[in-house]
């Protein structure tokens, strides 16, 4: 194994990243509503956004300073509570003040620092809170602060989720720490959701971009909760250097591959405590779709099948309808031999060969019992596989959406 | 207006038409569950069916029994309770013995009936049932039994749909009668759900099936429920010449336009009771999105906004979250500019050119208090459009999906 688990990491784990949270008034009941996520030193940066049409300012803002100076980036400054999304040109000028306030209080350069936002869409940032806030929360700023800034972060999120990883890099010790937030408007176009991974590693921004985009597909590529892609689904990773080794500048150099490896398996971590904690979810269900012509196939089936609102819902109400999973790979655009196709859930086999096997009933209701469900699919057709993480459809994800501004 | 409705239509108000709905055991409460739709000459006839790549039994039956002999049909015989798909090549001849014991009670070519099935996937006809249904079903048939059968086709359904229009083709008056099923399982992909209609009329099969192929993108593919598309999926158009016209066998003549719309005029109403009784719903919304490139571009904005589970709980919360459906046209595919979109709630202005505007929250919201919910959006780049029809998302959705085979 390339790297080890670091028990209770948080995005300050990495070496010289501090970070706050504090609650500067955007959300009602005092919340924590406002992060800063600092380097001690200039990082370089790679970043994923949101493919909706309607980008929120904050992605419009950080998309265009990391296509500028991917190279001396100093903080991200996030805020809850509002999106600042469908707010038009003001909202642009905002997302600026906030990331210019954000620099003047950390005494970086003005373009030193990303802004991220999450929360309602259509309502304009508050900005007197936000000038009263932000020279707070860079005064919060502690070398343990990772988890003050991974709950500051949330919005419908019940848990604030953040990791870290070991691993060696030019036989330099580095740490590869993240934090997410994210329970709705969850699936993948590009990244989805906020999320911040922090290394001490040393790689220019050309390596980390092509690192990212392939954690990225593994991970938060492959998650859905609802279907609904956010305006202001945004990925960073930030390399700060602090670990001492000589800069990575080959993408198929090892040391590449070795940050590669730390990099996703902190993505995926992170990807699935976001399924985890879906609205309202009460199972975390992973669909593997093998035996597929290729593998963008057995992705198109498996996330058709981790879309679809019947089988979330069976496999919230415990009932092992699993014709709702084939009608779901039959719909995707998967090539299909229904001759060929078999089905399990967990080690159960329901299908064989296109034909339902003579199962026992209780035994399928059992595997969804469980709090987390394995739905396996064999095509029969090719060496195509892929996996997604879904949750179920429950009353609470309708509770929570329904009066979601109220 | 080139047609008029007929209150209370069903498919027997069309001259020549006869149809029963019997009990025959498949449902275990009694309920009726065997529809029989007959007509006293044989008809020309056309289909549409799913695009699932697991078709059902039924489906590969009547589509291969369609394309062999579309200028002599003389029945269908639906069941509900049992969608005899995924049942492999023992479903299949289960599909061909149930259309040859049609047949044979009905006195007809044994290549003259086609079957459709709806109810649970994976499960095998109970055929001893059929075989003692069939000729009940037959035995019931009657010049008023329309009633009956549309009940018989129900499954989460909890209205019975038919309808029937009045036109005249060449001075005659003719009669354009239809029902449908479809509760859950709805999202457009050729055709959806299972809907017959029958007319007097009389055409070629190649003319009904271009005026079924139309009418099928404006109703049946305009709709969504919850995005998925069922295996069993099939609307078929009967037309059995008993008004006595001479035969319309070209799709330009004034004759097909007359026809054409008042099947369009029936496809629509059936795909809206649909949406109406879609499972759990408490609003029928309909979306029409405007000012698009094309009205392919439109289609596709509009759909995803029906799709979106965070509008449709949105909508059944009384939330006029109106971001969540920026949010959905933004990811939906469609070309857009930010700073062109308007937005209407009813007739309440939310965003025009991009900007959100000082609107009434208490106005916004007393537009979703009631049961029909018009949005709109301009995209303000072009002369295409769509209006697309679909149901919110609510608690109790999720109450008959967790449990729909317990």
């Amino acid at each position: 194994m390339p790297y080890e688990w670091i028990a209770n990491g948080t995005i300050t784990t990495a070496t010289g990243f501090l970070a706050s949270g504090v609650s500067c008034g955007i959300k009602p009941a005092g919340q924590l509503d406002l992060a800063l996520v600092a380097s001690q030193r200039p990082c370089a940066a790679a970043g994923a956004f949101t493919t909706n049409r309607f980008p929120a300012a904050p992605v419009l803002y950080s998309r265009a300073l990391l296509a500028k100076n991917p190279a001396r980036v100093w903080a991200v400054l996030i805020n809850s509570g509002c999106a600042n999304a469908c707010t038009g040109e003001e909202g642009l000028a905002d997302a600026r003040e906030t990331a210019t306030l954000a620099a003047q209080a950390l005494g970086c350069p003005p373009d030193g620092v990303l802004v991220l936002s999450t929360g309602v869409i259509g309502v304009r940032l508050p900005m007197e809170k936000l000038r009263a806030g932000i020279p707070l929360a860079a005064q919060a700023l502690a070398p343990d602060g990772g988890a003050a800034a991974a709950r500051a972060i949330m919005t419908t999120d019940t848990q604030p989720k953040a990791c870290a990883v070991r691993t060696e890099i030019a036989g330099q010790p580095v740490t590869v720490a993240g934090m997410a937030k994210g329970a709705g408007m969850i699936h993948p176009n590009l990244a989805t959701l906020l999320s911040v991974i922090a290394t001490d590693a040393s790689a220019t921004p050309a390596v980390l971009q092509t690192i990212l985009r392939r954690a990225v597909e593994r991970s938060f590529n492959a998650i859905t909760i609802d279907g609904d892609t956010s305006t202001n689904d945004t990925l960073l990773l930030l390399a700060n250097g602090g670990s001492g080794h000589p800069p990575v500048s080959d993408p198929q150099a090892p040391e590449a591959t070795a940050l590669a490896e730390a990099v996703e398996a902190v993505a995926i971590r992170l990807a699935q405590s976001i399924v985890r904690d879906g609205e309202g979810a009460s199972h975390f269900v992973t669909i593997t779709v093998r035996g597929a012509l290729h593998d963008a196939d057995a992705r198109r089936a498996a996330m058709a099948v981790a879309r679809s609102s019947l089988v979330k819902t069976a496999i919230y109400g415990g009932d092992p309808n699993w014709g709702r999973v084939l009608c779901a790979v039959g719909y995707s655009g998967a090539e299909v031999d229904p001759a060929r196709t078999s089905l399990w859930f967990g080690d159960l086999a329901l299908v064989a060969g296109g034909k339902p096997l003579d199962y026992d009933e209780s035994q399928a209701a059992e595997v969804l019992r469980q709090p987390e469900v394995t739905i396996t699919v064999d095509l029969g057709l090719g060496a195509g596989q892929a996996t997604v993480w879904t949750c179920d459809l429950t009353h609470k994800y309708v509770d929570i959406n329904a009066h979601y501004r109220t």
